[in-house]
Protein backbone atom coordinates (compact mmCIF):
# COMPACT_ATOMS: atom_id res chain seq x y z
CA UNK A 1 0.00 0.00 0.00
CA UNK A 2 1.60 3.50 -1.04
CA UNK A 3 2.23 6.02 2.07
CA UNK A 4 2.03 8.60 -0.32
CA UNK A 5 5.40 9.77 0.53
CA UNK A 6 6.91 9.85 -2.63
CA UNK A 7 4.04 13.02 -4.07
CA UNK A 8 5.09 15.04 -1.33
CA UNK A 9 6.98 18.09 -2.61
CA UNK A 10 9.79 19.70 -1.09
CA UNK A 11 9.37 21.10 1.80
CA UNK A 12 9.63 24.95 1.42
CA UNK A 13 8.38 25.92 4.24
CA UNK A 14 9.04 22.92 6.14
CA UNK A 15 10.11 24.48 9.52
CA UNK A 16 6.54 26.44 10.00
CA UNK A 17 4.80 23.56 11.98
CA UNK A 18 7.81 23.03 14.46
CA UNK A 19 8.67 19.40 14.87
CA UNK A 20 6.35 18.29 12.52
CA UNK A 21 7.53 14.70 10.07
CA UNK A 22 6.44 14.37 6.75
CA UNK A 23 5.03 11.19 8.04
CA UNK A 24 1.57 9.93 7.38
CA UNK A 25 -0.62 10.90 10.48
CA UNK A 26 2.02 14.54 10.14
CA UNK A 27 0.96 14.94 6.29
CA UNK A 28 -2.75 13.72 6.79
CA UNK A 29 -3.15 16.64 9.84
CA UNK A 30 -1.39 19.04 7.67
CA UNK A 31 -4.07 18.32 5.22
CA UNK A 32 -6.59 18.69 7.41
CA UNK A 33 -5.61 22.31 8.74
CA UNK A 34 -5.27 23.65 5.57
CA UNK A 35 -8.56 22.53 4.38
CA UNK A 36 -10.39 24.10 7.18
CA UNK A 37 -8.59 27.13 6.37
CA UNK A 38 -9.56 27.27 3.19
CA UNK A 39 -13.30 26.13 3.83
CA UNK A 40 -13.25 28.59 6.46
CA UNK A 41 -12.41 31.67 4.05
CA UNK A 42 -13.70 30.54 1.01
CA UNK A 43 -17.10 28.27 1.87
CA UNK A 44 -17.35 24.88 0.64
CA UNK A 45 -18.29 25.61 -3.04
CA UNK A 46 -15.11 27.90 -3.96
CA UNK A 47 -12.53 26.48 -1.74
CA UNK A 48 -10.24 23.48 -4.32
CA UNK A 49 -8.55 20.82 -3.53
CA UNK A 50 -5.69 22.39 -5.42
CA UNK A 51 -5.81 25.32 -3.18
CA UNK A 52 -5.91 23.49 -0.14
CA UNK A 53 -2.91 21.11 -1.44
CA UNK A 54 -0.82 24.57 -1.93
CA UNK A 55 -1.62 25.27 1.63
CA UNK A 56 -0.38 22.30 2.89
CA UNK A 57 2.42 22.00 0.54
CA UNK A 58 1.57 18.98 -0.56
CA UNK A 59 0.55 17.53 -4.33
CA UNK A 60 -3.33 17.56 -5.34
CA UNK A 61 -2.83 13.75 -5.91
CA UNK A 62 -1.76 13.46 -2.28
CA UNK A 63 -4.50 14.74 -0.93
CA UNK A 64 -6.97 12.53 -3.29
CA UNK A 65 -5.22 9.62 -2.09
CA UNK A 66 -6.01 10.74 1.36
CA UNK A 67 -9.44 11.84 0.86
CA UNK A 68 -11.11 10.82 -2.33
CA UNK A 69 -13.10 14.25 -3.04
CA UNK A 70 -13.69 17.17 -1.42
CA UNK A 71 -16.74 16.37 0.08
CA UNK A 72 -14.90 13.98 2.02
CA UNK A 73 -12.48 16.45 3.03
CA UNK A 74 -14.68 18.51 4.38
CA UNK A 75 -16.31 15.31 6.44
CA UNK A 76 -12.83 14.63 7.53
CA UNK A 77 -12.12 18.91 8.47
CA UNK A 78 -14.74 19.03 10.59
CA UNK A 79 -14.11 16.40 12.93
CA UNK A 80 -12.47 18.44 15.34
CA UNK A 81 -11.25 16.28 18.29
CA UNK A 82 -14.65 16.75 20.30
CA UNK A 83 -16.19 13.21 21.41
CA UNK A 84 -19.39 13.79 23.42
CA UNK A 85 -19.72 9.88 24.03
CA UNK A 86 -16.36 10.04 26.03
CA UNK A 87 -18.05 12.42 28.48
CA UNK A 88 -20.44 10.42 29.00
CA UNK A 89 -18.83 7.26 29.59
CA UNK A 90 -16.37 9.04 31.81
CA UNK A 91 -19.77 9.66 34.47
CA UNK A 92 -20.64 6.07 34.23
CA UNK A 93 -23.81 5.12 36.45
CA UNK A 94 -23.33 8.57 38.76
CA UNK A 95 -24.76 10.94 35.49
CA UNK A 96 -25.53 14.12 37.70
CA UNK A 97 -23.49 16.39 36.39
CA UNK A 98 -22.89 15.40 32.73
CA UNK A 99 -25.20 18.14 30.95
CA UNK A 100 -22.86 20.82 33.05
CA UNK A 101 -20.05 18.79 31.93
CA UNK A 102 -21.20 18.50 28.05
CA UNK A 103 -22.20 22.31 28.01
CA UNK A 104 -18.88 23.70 29.49
CA UNK A 105 -16.92 21.40 26.90
CA UNK A 106 -18.73 22.07 23.71
CA UNK A 107 -18.34 26.08 24.66
CA UNK A 108 -14.32 25.52 25.57
CA UNK A 109 -14.15 23.98 21.95
CA UNK A 110 -15.65 26.93 20.48
CA UNK A 111 -14.03 29.70 23.02
CA UNK A 112 -10.49 29.43 21.43
CA UNK A 113 -10.11 32.00 18.35
CA UNK A 114 -9.55 30.13 15.64
CA UNK A 115 -11.41 27.15 16.24
CA UNK A 116 -14.50 29.93 16.14
CA UNK A 117 -13.51 31.64 13.19
CA UNK A 118 -13.36 27.79 11.37
CA UNK A 119 -16.17 26.37 12.83
CA UNK A 120 -18.32 29.31 12.27
CA UNK A 121 -16.97 29.33 8.55
CA UNK A 122 -18.06 25.23 8.50
CA UNK A 123 -21.50 26.03 9.59
CA UNK A 124 -22.20 28.57 7.28
CA UNK A 125 -20.58 26.29 4.23
CA UNK A 126 -22.84 23.69 5.59
CA UNK A 127 -25.53 25.61 5.67
CA UNK A 128 -25.20 26.44 1.53
CA UNK A 129 -24.06 23.65 0.05
CA UNK A 130 -26.03 20.15 0.31
CA UNK A 131 -23.03 17.56 -0.11
CA UNK A 132 -21.38 19.95 3.06
CA UNK A 133 -24.38 19.33 4.74
CA UNK A 134 -24.62 16.28 4.35
CA UNK A 135 -21.01 15.78 4.97
CA UNK A 136 -21.71 17.22 8.43
CA UNK A 137 -25.39 15.26 8.50
CA UNK A 138 -22.95 11.77 8.65
CA UNK A 139 -20.72 13.19 10.79
CA UNK A 140 -22.90 13.66 13.62
CA UNK A 141 -24.20 10.34 12.98
CA UNK A 142 -21.22 8.20 13.10
CA UNK A 143 -19.10 10.21 15.73
CA UNK A 144 -21.54 12.42 18.01
CA UNK A 145 -24.96 10.77 18.41
CA UNK A 146 -24.18 7.26 17.63
CA UNK A 147 -21.81 7.28 20.08
CA UNK A 148 -23.86 9.19 22.71
CA UNK A 149 -26.72 7.23 21.80
CA UNK A 150 -24.84 3.52 22.86
CA UNK A 151 -23.44 5.11 25.58
CA UNK A 152 -26.41 6.34 27.09
CA UNK A 153 -27.97 2.50 26.74
CA UNK A 154 -31.38 4.75 27.62
CA UNK A 155 -35.11 4.34 26.03
CA UNK A 156 -35.44 6.68 23.08
CA UNK A 157 -31.16 7.34 23.06
CA UNK A 158 -30.77 8.70 19.46
CA UNK A 159 -33.69 10.97 20.39
CA UNK A 160 -31.69 12.41 23.14
CA UNK A 161 -28.55 12.86 21.72
CA UNK A 162 -30.15 14.84 18.91
CA UNK A 163 -32.02 17.05 21.31
CA UNK A 164 -28.62 17.76 23.15
CA UNK A 165 -27.45 18.35 19.40
CA UNK A 166 -30.47 20.86 18.85
CA UNK A 167 -29.81 22.90 21.77
CA UNK A 168 -25.79 22.76 21.31
CA UNK A 169 -26.13 23.75 17.72
CA UNK A 170 -28.44 26.34 18.55
CA UNK A 171 -26.25 27.97 21.17
CA UNK A 172 -23.32 27.83 18.46
CA UNK A 173 -25.72 29.83 16.10
CA UNK A 174 -26.63 32.55 18.63
CA UNK A 175 -23.86 33.25 20.24
CA UNK A 176 -21.19 32.68 17.67
CA UNK A 177 -22.65 33.09 14.20
CA UNK A 178 -25.43 35.83 14.81
CA UNK A 179 -23.42 36.97 17.99
CA UNK A 180 -27.00 37.57 19.48
CA UNK A 181 -26.98 39.66 23.00
CA UNK A 182 -26.52 39.12 26.06
CA UNK A 183 -25.63 35.65 24.75
CA UNK A 184 -23.13 36.56 23.28
CA UNK A 185 -21.22 38.03 25.70
CA UNK A 186 -22.35 36.01 28.60
CA UNK A 187 -19.93 33.93 30.95
CA UNK A 188 -19.38 30.26 30.47
CA UNK A 189 -20.12 29.58 33.88
CA UNK A 190 -23.29 31.45 33.88
CA UNK A 191 -24.11 29.35 29.97
CA UNK A 192 -23.24 26.10 32.48
CA UNK A 193 -25.37 27.08 34.53
CA UNK A 194 -28.45 27.64 32.22
CA UNK A 195 -28.27 25.09 29.80
CA UNK A 196 -26.48 22.30 31.97
CA UNK A 197 -29.60 21.28 33.56
CA UNK A 198 -31.77 20.99 30.02
CA UNK A 199 -28.99 18.88 28.66
CA UNK A 200 -28.74 17.03 31.62
CA UNK A 201 -32.55 16.44 30.69
CA UNK A 202 -32.42 15.54 27.81
CA UNK A 203 -29.46 12.98 28.74
CA UNK A 204 -31.13 11.27 31.59
CA UNK A 205 -34.52 12.84 32.45
CA UNK A 206 -38.28 11.64 31.61
CA UNK A 207 -38.65 12.99 28.59
CA UNK A 208 -42.65 12.34 28.19
CA UNK A 209 -43.56 13.53 31.94
CA UNK A 210 -41.70 16.77 31.42
CA UNK A 211 -39.96 16.10 34.62
CA UNK A 212 -36.39 17.93 34.96
CA UNK A 213 -33.88 14.90 36.00
CA UNK B 1 -48.02 61.40 1.25
CA UNK B 2 -47.68 58.89 -1.82
CA UNK B 3 -49.84 55.60 -1.48
CA UNK B 4 -48.25 53.99 -4.05
CA UNK B 5 -51.30 53.58 -6.09
CA UNK B 6 -50.15 55.09 -9.21
CA UNK B 7 -47.51 53.17 -10.43
CA UNK B 8 -49.20 49.73 -9.86
CA UNK B 9 -48.89 47.46 -13.02
CA UNK B 10 -52.61 46.73 -14.32
CA UNK B 11 -53.23 43.65 -12.79
CA UNK B 12 -52.57 41.06 -15.26
CA UNK B 13 -53.24 38.23 -13.10
CA UNK B 14 -55.45 39.64 -10.80
CA UNK B 15 -57.47 36.95 -10.15
CA UNK B 16 -54.40 34.33 -8.47
CA UNK B 17 -55.24 36.14 -4.54
CA UNK B 18 -59.14 35.94 -4.11
CA UNK B 19 -60.19 38.70 -2.68
CA UNK B 20 -56.46 40.38 -2.88
CA UNK B 21 -57.43 44.35 -4.03
CA UNK B 22 -54.94 46.69 -5.19
CA UNK B 23 -55.03 48.83 -1.65
CA UNK B 24 -51.53 49.70 0.69
CA UNK B 25 -51.70 46.13 2.32
CA UNK B 26 -52.44 44.11 0.02
CA UNK B 27 -50.17 45.26 -2.22
CA UNK B 28 -47.48 45.24 0.70
CA UNK B 29 -48.48 41.92 1.30
CA UNK B 30 -48.40 40.50 -2.15
CA UNK B 31 -44.49 42.13 -2.28
CA UNK B 32 -43.72 40.50 0.98
CA UNK B 33 -45.02 37.06 -0.47
CA UNK B 34 -42.90 37.84 -3.74
CA UNK B 35 -39.77 38.12 -1.76
CA UNK B 36 -39.77 35.21 0.40
CA UNK B 37 -40.55 32.97 -2.55
CA UNK B 38 -37.87 34.57 -4.32
CA UNK B 39 -35.55 34.82 -1.32
CA UNK B 40 -36.22 31.11 -1.27
CA UNK B 41 -35.53 30.48 -4.36
CA UNK B 42 -32.40 32.47 -5.07
CA UNK B 43 -30.83 33.21 -2.01
CA UNK B 44 -30.13 36.56 -0.70
CA UNK B 45 -27.56 37.20 -3.14
CA UNK B 46 -29.16 36.39 -6.23
CA UNK B 47 -32.22 37.47 -5.66
CA UNK B 48 -33.17 41.38 -7.28
CA UNK B 49 -35.80 43.74 -6.18
CA UNK B 50 -36.42 43.81 -10.40
CA UNK B 51 -37.58 39.97 -9.66
CA UNK B 52 -39.25 40.46 -6.67
CA UNK B 53 -41.29 43.34 -7.87
CA UNK B 54 -41.99 40.85 -11.24
CA UNK B 55 -43.44 38.14 -9.00
CA UNK B 56 -45.94 41.09 -7.67
CA UNK B 57 -46.85 42.31 -10.55
CA UNK B 58 -46.03 45.73 -9.74
CA UNK B 59 -43.33 48.17 -10.55
CA UNK B 60 -39.61 48.36 -8.78
CA UNK B 61 -40.38 51.56 -7.66
CA UNK B 62 -42.74 50.63 -5.84
CA UNK B 63 -41.30 47.88 -3.83
CA UNK B 64 -38.36 50.55 -2.93
CA UNK B 65 -41.11 52.65 -1.88
CA UNK B 66 -42.38 50.60 0.67
CA UNK B 67 -39.10 48.92 1.51
CA UNK B 68 -36.47 50.82 0.80
CA UNK B 69 -33.28 48.64 -0.08
CA UNK B 70 -33.10 44.33 -0.62
CA UNK B 71 -32.01 43.82 2.91
CA UNK B 72 -35.05 46.02 4.58
CA UNK B 73 -37.04 43.88 2.68
CA UNK B 74 -35.36 41.10 3.90
CA UNK B 75 -35.88 41.87 7.45
CA UNK B 76 -39.53 42.56 6.58
CA UNK B 77 -39.87 39.23 4.76
CA UNK B 78 -38.85 37.23 7.50
CA UNK B 79 -41.33 38.63 10.31
CA UNK B 80 -43.52 35.84 9.45
CA UNK B 81 -46.90 36.10 11.82
CA UNK B 82 -44.76 34.52 15.16
CA UNK B 83 -45.66 36.98 18.63
CA UNK B 84 -43.93 35.13 21.35
CA UNK B 85 -44.29 37.93 23.56
CA UNK B 86 -47.88 37.64 23.14
CA UNK B 87 -47.46 34.05 24.36
CA UNK B 88 -45.94 34.92 27.18
CA UNK B 89 -48.64 37.91 28.05
CA UNK B 90 -51.39 35.28 27.88
CA UNK B 91 -50.22 33.05 30.22
CA UNK B 92 -50.45 36.42 32.58
CA UNK B 93 -49.06 35.27 36.27
CA UNK B 94 -50.04 31.96 35.52
CA UNK B 95 -47.03 30.91 33.74
CA UNK B 96 -46.61 27.26 33.76
CA UNK B 97 -47.58 25.97 30.52
CA UNK B 98 -45.85 28.77 28.58
CA UNK B 99 -42.78 26.67 27.77
CA UNK B 100 -44.96 23.93 25.90
CA UNK B 101 -46.89 26.43 24.27
CA UNK B 102 -44.27 28.34 22.83
CA UNK B 103 -42.34 25.06 21.50
CA UNK B 104 -46.11 24.42 20.27
CA UNK B 105 -46.56 27.43 18.27
CA UNK B 106 -42.88 27.84 17.00
CA UNK B 107 -43.78 24.31 15.43
CA UNK B 108 -46.98 24.27 13.78
CA UNK B 109 -45.16 27.58 12.42
CA UNK B 110 -42.78 26.02 10.58
CA UNK B 111 -44.26 22.48 10.06
CA UNK B 112 -46.62 24.01 7.09
CA UNK B 113 -45.39 22.92 4.12
CA UNK B 114 -44.51 25.98 2.17
CA UNK B 115 -43.53 28.22 5.42
CA UNK B 116 -41.04 25.55 5.73
CA UNK B 117 -39.51 25.79 2.81
CA UNK B 118 -39.41 29.44 3.06
CA UNK B 119 -38.20 29.45 6.35
CA UNK B 120 -34.95 26.97 5.12
CA UNK B 121 -33.84 29.04 2.66
CA UNK B 122 -34.25 32.41 4.78
CA UNK B 123 -32.16 30.77 7.64
CA UNK B 124 -29.90 29.49 5.09
CA UNK B 125 -29.49 33.05 3.70
CA UNK B 126 -28.79 34.70 6.59
CA UNK B 127 -25.86 32.41 7.57
CA UNK B 128 -24.45 33.37 4.24
CA UNK B 129 -24.65 36.88 4.28
CA UNK B 130 -23.54 39.55 6.61
CA UNK B 131 -26.53 42.02 5.97
CA UNK B 132 -29.10 39.57 6.13
CA UNK B 133 -27.72 38.34 9.16
CA UNK B 134 -27.88 41.76 10.28
CA UNK B 135 -31.62 41.65 9.75
CA UNK B 136 -32.36 38.97 11.18
CA UNK B 137 -30.69 40.33 13.96
CA UNK B 138 -32.76 43.59 14.65
CA UNK B 139 -35.76 41.38 13.67
CA UNK B 140 -35.63 39.07 16.63
CA UNK B 141 -34.39 42.11 18.85
CA UNK B 142 -37.31 44.20 18.34
CA UNK B 143 -39.78 41.88 17.69
CA UNK B 144 -39.27 38.63 19.36
CA UNK B 145 -36.43 39.16 22.01
CA UNK B 146 -37.13 42.57 22.81
CA UNK B 147 -40.91 41.88 23.65
CA UNK B 148 -40.75 38.52 25.16
CA UNK B 149 -37.73 40.46 27.64
CA UNK B 150 -40.73 43.29 28.49
CA UNK B 151 -43.65 40.81 28.67
CA UNK B 152 -41.48 38.73 30.97
CA UNK B 153 -40.43 41.23 33.43
CA UNK B 154 -37.86 39.09 35.58
CA UNK B 155 -34.56 39.64 35.93
CA UNK B 156 -32.09 38.68 32.99
CA UNK B 157 -34.91 38.65 30.82
CA UNK B 158 -32.66 38.94 27.94
CA UNK B 159 -30.73 36.43 28.89
CA UNK B 160 -34.00 34.57 29.14
CA UNK B 161 -34.98 35.21 26.02
CA UNK B 162 -31.99 34.71 23.82
CA UNK B 163 -31.65 31.14 25.61
CA UNK B 164 -34.99 30.22 24.34
CA UNK B 165 -34.01 31.42 21.08
CA UNK B 166 -31.49 28.96 21.39
CA UNK B 167 -33.70 26.21 22.11
CA UNK B 168 -35.94 27.19 18.98
CA UNK B 169 -33.42 27.97 16.33
CA UNK B 170 -31.17 25.00 16.90
CA UNK B 171 -34.06 22.82 16.88
CA UNK B 172 -35.12 24.11 13.35
CA UNK B 173 -31.64 23.74 12.29
CA UNK B 174 -31.73 19.67 13.25
CA UNK B 175 -34.89 18.95 12.42
CA UNK B 176 -35.70 21.50 8.89
CA UNK B 177 -32.63 22.17 7.61
CA UNK B 178 -29.92 19.48 8.17
CA UNK B 179 -32.93 17.02 8.81
CA UNK B 180 -31.38 14.85 11.24
CA UNK B 181 -33.12 11.64 12.67
CA UNK B 182 -34.64 11.02 14.81
CA UNK B 183 -35.53 14.49 15.61
CA UNK B 184 -36.85 15.18 12.35
CA UNK B 185 -39.76 12.70 12.17
CA UNK B 186 -40.55 13.08 15.93
CA UNK B 187 -44.25 14.26 16.16
CA UNK B 188 -45.12 17.55 17.55
CA UNK B 189 -46.36 16.06 21.11
CA UNK B 190 -43.15 14.19 21.26
CA UNK B 191 -40.80 16.97 21.25
CA UNK B 192 -43.29 19.58 23.35
CA UNK B 193 -43.20 17.35 26.27
CA UNK B 194 -39.37 17.13 25.43
CA UNK B 195 -38.25 20.45 24.89
CA UNK B 196 -40.97 22.48 26.67
CA UNK B 197 -39.67 22.20 29.82
CA UNK B 198 -36.24 23.54 28.69
CA UNK B 199 -37.89 26.42 27.68
CA UNK B 200 -40.21 27.03 30.32
CA UNK B 201 -36.93 26.82 32.43
CA UNK B 202 -35.74 29.27 30.65
CA UNK B 203 -38.53 31.63 30.75
CA UNK B 204 -39.42 31.68 34.75
CA UNK B 205 -36.91 29.38 36.42
CA UNK B 206 -33.87 29.79 38.54
CA UNK B 207 -30.83 29.78 35.77
CA UNK B 208 -28.25 29.85 38.14
CA UNK B 209 -29.70 26.71 40.48
CA UNK B 210 -29.57 24.17 37.94
CA UNK B 211 -33.49 24.13 39.62
CA UNK B 212 -36.16 22.90 37.27
CA UNK B 213 -38.74 25.69 37.18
Amino acid sequence: MSTGRGIIRDAKGGGRHTGRRPGNSGTREAILEAARGEFATHGFDRATIRGIAAVADVDSALVLHYFGCKAQLFGDAISIPMEPAEIVRRFGADRGGVGATMVRFFLEGWEKGENRRQLVALLRSAMTNDDALERVREYLDRRVFGPVTRELALPDGELRATLVGSQLIGLAMMRYVARIEPLASASLDDLVAAIGPSVQRYLTGDLAAGDSR
